[in-house]
């Protein structure tokens, strides 16, 4: 066995491919004989000194983690900042993988977590302690950048193409006597990647979705309701799919303006489908029906993309052999190499080209009138889509997922009192 | 070739396998050389005289109805009132039967479309015009009379228990930072029968769903807050399941509660879920989240039980084998016959047991406490959700689904003036 463990921690929130990664992370540490433990809920379990040892993870559960989603081992919200305002915690880190061996750190997140690799190997480096930190890219929002794109995406992308497409067959065929305005909304606070997935669901004018709102658009009431309009009388109905974050001309998220008090008096949260149903009914008319899946698009690893699936676990591998080939402060991304067909490889970019940046969506993926995709978004998000990867099923109906808790190994330092 | 053909009409909120259930009745009909027209939109489409031949629909698109969710031909929320009240839409419904020689009329929804289809083959009767009618049953509400279960229930019941596992997984790891609460809104605006299905999602006080809200018991705020709390100490998160329909003490709907003004003062639609959400933030300070997944729960045919595929398609062709016999003022029902191995065989039932009658959830389905199902509950779901029937998938990433807009068959008649 190589001297020394591996520690993986996940950040952020999850997706229905992140314990995939976690797995094949485990299977290639375990295929060259180190060992891998993990932070239990991410960076915190590692400050808390709560590590899960995965060499007593039995090998079905192992196998499991590649179609379970949510976090095995538990993620957490919790930024690290600067070296000089945060350095007690830093360097709580550094006592705990100087205490239990800890020669690599991967951590698998987004922006801010490559940030914080990035710190934890510049400390590491000052102090004289040999650490390789690798990033693992993952994240919903796909703002990651440098690479083409992040695991995770391409499964909640799909879950959206999908489900903007069988409820828009639910509409069409009710339209005529119920409802004729459906709104769904779409994670996505600062980018429209998501809401832009959607536009698979339909080809041309007349297909659903008819309209997208985008956070790269202002959002313009009048113009909007005016489009919902022209749909409805042309198509008969009309699927509208908005981004969470879309702001009005002065820049003020429309979901705020959503939030309110209701009939109680009572704080009222926000949200854009509930905020747009009601302006339309109200203008316009219509019945309306909306939806909000929140946590459902990003955890339906039911309707996992295989392309995703496959990235994720590649980004996996990829950065235990970075990490064991001591190649510090990297992560692995993909590279697309061909759209047509569709190819893509794996390769490491220094961590400082990445932590806290943030990828926009390339104008050229929104329509011109600002309500739906362009042919050079299918061609970039089909891909990404493409293929399934369905979690095997019991004999109750329902997908055998894991809940792979774990056992802690035993600590070694005193309590940390943050 | 019989004489007459066989007109066949969807009715109410469509569902993952209503579609499925016609491609039954078509392809059991072409089997006995009987031509099969559908009601564009339903029962409208006869008073119209919109009325699509199906044999002019290819036998791919005929085939992919097995796997098309929403309502193919389109469906309609029409009732029609007594002989007397509606009398002139009565007789221009027979008018238009005997224009197109329909013999057989098969009328599949919920218990509305039970009584109109028995006061149909009443009129009918009366005026000595040879047809009979024949219900299918069909509802994601599974309150048909007499019938085990309804076809369209089983998916919307899948859809469910795999949603609230899955978002559960990402909750539970969040929870430490983040999200500690979450709340799943279910349709079920009379009984429970959705949100039941959620908690074979789990078992025991422990695995999500923690609390699950019933129409069927009054919600008391302070014993639910009570609860939430517990269950976020003892756990670590709390996800709850509320049927849209739940009421308060004096019989209001708790939905209404959430209706109000929004920040600029414009109506905002109620909800179950949104309301919870802000309550329970408000009233004990945790970070919640919460879903409304609205249609897509009744239109995800990506995830549709093959149980209840099967019997969407037994009773399409069984009314059909029924109408052909001249039985009529039937529908033909689910019978379970065993718990365990499940077993099950359709029958037919006069329609006046069915019409206008609604099949409450059984009290001993309930908890004690009110916040969970029994084992009796889990012993008359779970075959009901057992199974899977993926749709087939393009090269695209999206299911193959079909638009069967279809051809109109020449009309005959004047206009009608409703």
């Amino acid at each position: 066995m190589s001297t020394g463990t591996l520690l993986y921690a996940q950040s952020g929130g999850v997706t229905a491919v992140i314990n995939a990664t976690a797995g094949a992370v485990i299977e290639a540490a375990r295929a060259r004989r180190v060992n891998v433990l993990a932070g239990r809920n991410g960076i915190l379990g590692v400050l808390r000194e709560e590590l899960i040892d995965t060499a007593r993870l039995p090998r079905p559960a192992l196998r499991a983690l590649a179609h379970t989603p949510g976090g095995a081992f538990g993620s957490c919200r919790v930024k690290l900042k600067s070296l000089d305002e945060d350095r007690a915690k830093y360097e709580r880190l550094l006592a705990v993988f100087r205490a239990h061996d800890v020669r690599w750190f991967l951590y698998n997140g987004g922006n801010d977590s490559a940030d914080t690799a990035l710190k934890v190997s510049r400390l590491a480096e000052e102090s004289g302690y040999p650490l390789t930190c690798v990033g693992v890219p993952k994240t919903v929002d796909n703002d990651l950048a440098v690479t083409d794109c992040c695991p995770g995406f391409g499964s909640a992308a799909k879950y959206t193409a999908v489900s903007v497409r069988e409820c828009a067959l639910d509409v069409a065929a009710m339209a005529d006597t119920s409802t004729k305005v459906f709104v769904y909304e779409a994670m996505g606070r600062h980018a429209g990647w998501l809401a832009a997935a959607a536009g698979l669901a339909g080809r041309g004018a007349d297909e659903a979705p008819h309209l997208i709102l985008f956070p790269e658009r202002p959002f313009d009431e009048a113009d909007f309701f005016a489009k919902v309009r022209a749909t409805v009388e042309r198509v008969g109905y009309c699927v509208v799919v908005a981004s969470e974050g879309i702001r009005d001309g002065e820049g003020r998220f429309v979901a705020d303006a959503g939030a309110g008090k209701d009939a109680f008096g009572h704080t009222q949260l926000g949200g854009v489908a509930a905020h747009l149903a009601a302006r339309v009914k109200e203008a316009l008319g219509y019945k309306v029906h909306w939806t909000l899946p929140d946590y459902l698009q990003r955890s339906a690893r039911h309707i996992a993309s295989k392309t995703d699936l496959l990235q994720a676990q590649a980004v996996g591998r990829k950065a235990v052999q970075y990490a064991l080939r001591g190649m510090n402060g990297v992560m692995p991304v993909i590279v697309r190499t061909s759209d047509a067909p569709y190819r893509w490889k794996v390769e490491p970019v220094a961590l400082d080209r990445i932590a806290n940046r943030e990828k926009k969506m390339p104008a050229s993926f929104i329509r011109k009138d600002g309500y739906g995709i362009t042919d050079a978004a299918r061609r970039y998000l089909e891909p990404l889509i493409r293929g399934e990867a369905p979690p095997p099923y019991g004999r109750d109906g329902l997908p055998c997922y894991v809940a792979a808790a774990g056992v802690l190994r035993p600590r070694l330092l005193a309590d940390w009192n943050h």
